[in-house]
């Protein structure tokens, strides 16, 4: 039975700490938060569970062997280190820090004492990208050479983050998922409702070292709300629609087929497929509980999870590069420079 | 009775054509093509009208007093300067030409000589976007700071163009005629989903002047047809949804509110609405027969049309700028330099 | 302060219950419930009010001045009855009773006692059936001619009550609420998907007196889940769709015209208006409050509610009737002579 | 090479018309309209068939092997009897005539002479209908226990028939088609929005003697158009919504399972599916062509069409007895008597 101790009892500890007490093998022992009243909510829910005002001791106690910590992204970084340093497996809500220098850190303090160090890209464990994963992998998606996404609605506008750290993290999780090439750069065009407030609109690209090319659509400023992406495979192609009820996945037999030719490419006979549609059925497990499973088969049996440290890592990249593109109307980042340079 | 000839009787010519003969004031007196077969159908349809070989002998007839011209892009230049300074009245399908360069001397040469010169952005006279051109204009809508249009679904892929020139032309057309700022820069990203070949997909941000954002996704490779605009004023919001049979408009009363406040903007008090929907009756009358009325007005009474000469060059300019930013990646091109550059 | 106690706190008792609580003027005194897990639940949620195993207690109750009944139905006369005898006023959920002479038998005693007798037909209560309700009363509906309604998924098949009795019992409350001319006659078709089960699905016809018809669409047998009534008045037509996120109500400036027109009505001239759509922000208050709040004013003030005892009645007539008329194959019985044989 | 001649080509005779001159083995040879506009414009998309005034005349040709007849449905019983008197094949537009005595006369005439009668139901032939029929044959849908139709739009309300017979009639063919079982009886409730016209909107319910049943909703008085149509199978469910532009045809793997059980039948263990969707391709042909093309099969080689004289019969019968169950408010008309009373 492996003891997890949560930091964070706000708006995400909680889900996170009712995953953690679904799955077999894994026992709530700590919660630790800086407000009483939080603390309380904790305690009527899991009786049983230690109550901590300071998260340094939840950290220090010996029942704990995981951590999980659903804090401000700006206390990621302390905590989580403290954390590994402690001897702990981590597990932190995304995004994971809010460097991508830090990352590299951390991702380097996991690596160095072979702890677990994993970030909770929910998205990645839902039945439906669970689902399209398992199509990609199968092949019968073909060779992935775009991803379109749509991620509006009518929301907060926040004034700690842009929308690009709150809405396009979900994107970015799924593309490190499910893309098998690695982006290259990333162009940017981004735009505030209010002025000297966090942009509350931006359209990002991400170019992909095999020529693919992502693109996310993400904006607080939708009188609609749209959770729609497209994907596209040279064999067939995948709409997923997370506002539906049912249904969220459809894979589409359409395309273009090359008709093999000698000769100049140009000369191909090009011919089109409108064949049949099918929606596969989705799991309904809940994704926290998935991604807690998958915590706890990383420390225990040493399975890779699909949001290691590492793709937390890539992810914070990502966010930067585009932050800082949306600041030049576009001018691409190159990824592999940002690394270095951070 | 104006005179009017055709020239170029293919695939869209005969559209001309018919809504020539519809209008009142105005009658087909010639059809020029260089295609006998073409010439034949023509005749069927067009009893009593000149049919001509050589669209130079339909320039140079007395009857004729208006040009239009349906044929390939490459062509316009040419046929539309000779028309001009054969003292005629032109209306040319867009694009209007290939380059700004040639749509800046067939606007001099129109202005010098008087004449009018006017470009078939046939969007803009659908019921809808006048619909919506009139709701801005009344100012119910509030000013302007989005514009967002997905149009996409399964194309031929062309050899001759990329998807920009022969998709995006559209919404080009769209925002000159509705947007009140001018456009300062534009950011593009593209791929080819064929090796060698124009561009397929695309997705396009042009930054105004004002601040205001346009962003314009344009692909051949969908599995699913989209025409959806989302047009986001301070106001309300409107979204254009073109494959709708019925209420293709709608209009929220959504967003954002701001009390005013003395002190710091960052302390304004946000307050979000979510009212009332309203999908206004949309004229049903034919765009093209609303267009060639407005020729004949401009050509009779000197009424400005929404698409003369000039948003012809202005979405020369944005298509040309779109083109180059896509080989850079995103890299923005500023619209002014290009115009003086070219 | 009105005391109110429930009985009954298992599926639906614990939503009336916090309801109940969250109504100014209103308070939770007592619940009954024969399960000791169900009144412990009782107790956590609602600290300080008294928990009985017997129900009769509760009505015996001092404190309480209004019971709240939520048992299974065959249950409801007994409790309703003994609850009016002991003088205190009664909520009942729907259906009221199992049958309209045992309806009536409530109906004549709580008038004789001066006491509320109210029916939990909770979608009356919806800020989209009210605001339907509002612009019917508001004549820029015009006179109903007819309703007809689509309420259909995949269920339950359950063994105790057919699907009439399951789901028309919602369009019977609502067309109890809406049409302002009185039900002669219903025509039901039904059929079982496994012999000797109660119906799972069913088509009911309702005959009006001024001759508007409305029709009733019932299944557990659908592959997708539908909720959607079309209301059609002489003026405007509202589409209503429960499944929408938002815009659940669309009021349509369609329908025929009549120019008068002396001599035959033959020969009066139709025309067709196909105008505007219009979709009404609805109130987001939750239904059930608003009903409670609705009974504390029909004790405190005498306010007559929406869904008082008779129509708790004429909805158990039509019910009645319903399913007399599915096991004749659509035989059609009137509803007058149901209410006079009971 | 089969000699058919047209009677009438007013709305529809034109589209049966070129159809036949699309298909192999079939020649127009004759039309026959009174009307000279009707007969020109005959002569000008059909050059070198014969005009004739007089549909006797046609009938009387000798190069008229067959007649295919388009005329109002009064007119239908007098010239099919006519044309198969004279030794003709014989195809009748929809209804084939408008009293099943008649029907049945044609019925025997042809069978007597051993000639083609056929009706044109034209949805059998749709590339989504014959999609629908080939899975029901399959099995892989299971035995069929409902199928429920809802064909309402804003519609023209006609002075001469009622929507029974203007839109049902589709329904009615495409059940003859599907279902593999007879129909019993049929109960309908019909409503008129003017007081001494024809019915403007029905719902009708077929009774089958295995148990199914079958729902129509059919009005010319609904804001939006709406073709859809449910169809439950004991394996799969199917939603076929015409007005989809992709997709027409969805099945779902969802239903009610049973796991047979010793003893009583209410002890059986229900379980539900709610599987994956699947929307097959549907071949794009035109159905008239496929319809025509049945006609001549049936003609040079006796195989027997899906719409043959006695599926005409067994609709016209259906038509009627809804008819007549609609003035008795849903009292339900059996099928088999009402033949023999005709």
């Amino acid at each position: 039975m492996t003891g997890i101790g949560v930091i964070g009892y706000g708006y995400w500890g909680p889900n996170l700490a009712r995953a953690i007490s679904e799955v077999e093998g894994a026992t709530l022992c700590a919660v630790a938060d800086a407000s009483p009243a939080a603390l309380a909510r904790a305690g009527r829910r899991h009786s049983g569970t230690e109550l901590l005002a300071d998260w340094r001791a939840l950290i220090a106690s010996s029942a704990v062997e995981a951590v999980v910590i659903a804090t401000p992204v700006h206390t990621h970084f302390e905590m989580a280190l403290a954390a590994l340093q402690a001897g702990k497996h981590v597990l932190v809500e995304k995004p994971m820090t809010d460097s991508p220098m830090k990352a590299q850190r951390l991702v380097d303090e996991a690596r160095r004492r072979s702890l677990v160090l994993m970030v909770d890209h929910t998205f990645v464990y839902t039945g439906a990208i669970m689902t399209i994963g398992e199509m990609i992998a199968s092949g019968k998606i073909g060779d992935l050479y775009c991803y379109d996404s749509t991620r509006v609605n009518l929301g907060i506008l926040r004034n700690d983050v842009s929308v690009i750290w709150d809405l396009a993290v979900h994107d970015f999780a799924i593309l490190d998922f499910l893309m098998p090439s690695r982006p290259v750069a990333i162009s940017a065009s981004a735009a505030a409702f209010l002025p000297d407030r966090p942009d509350t609109m931006a359209h990002l690209s991400v170019f992909y070292e095999d020529g693919a090319m992502a693109h996310l659509n993400v904006s607080w400023m939708s009188p609609v709300k749209i959770r729609q992406t497209m994907i596209g495979g040279r064999q067939r192609m995948i709409i997923y629609d997370d506002m539906q009820n049912s249904e969220k996945v459809k894979v589409y037999d359409r395309g273009v087929d090359l008709a093999a030719q000698e000769g100049d490419i140009r000369e191909q006979r090009i011919s089109y497929r409108t064949g049949e549609m099918w929606a596969p059925a989705i799991p309904a497990k809940e994704a926290l509980v998935t991604e807690i499973e998958h915590f706890v088969a990383a420390m225990n049996h040493g399975t890779p999870a699909p949001s290691g440290g590492e793709s937390g890592l890539r992810v914070v990249e990502m966010l930067t590069a585009a932050s800082r593109s949306a600041t030049l109307r576009g001018h691409p980042v190159e990824l592999g420079t940002l690394r270095k340079a951070s």
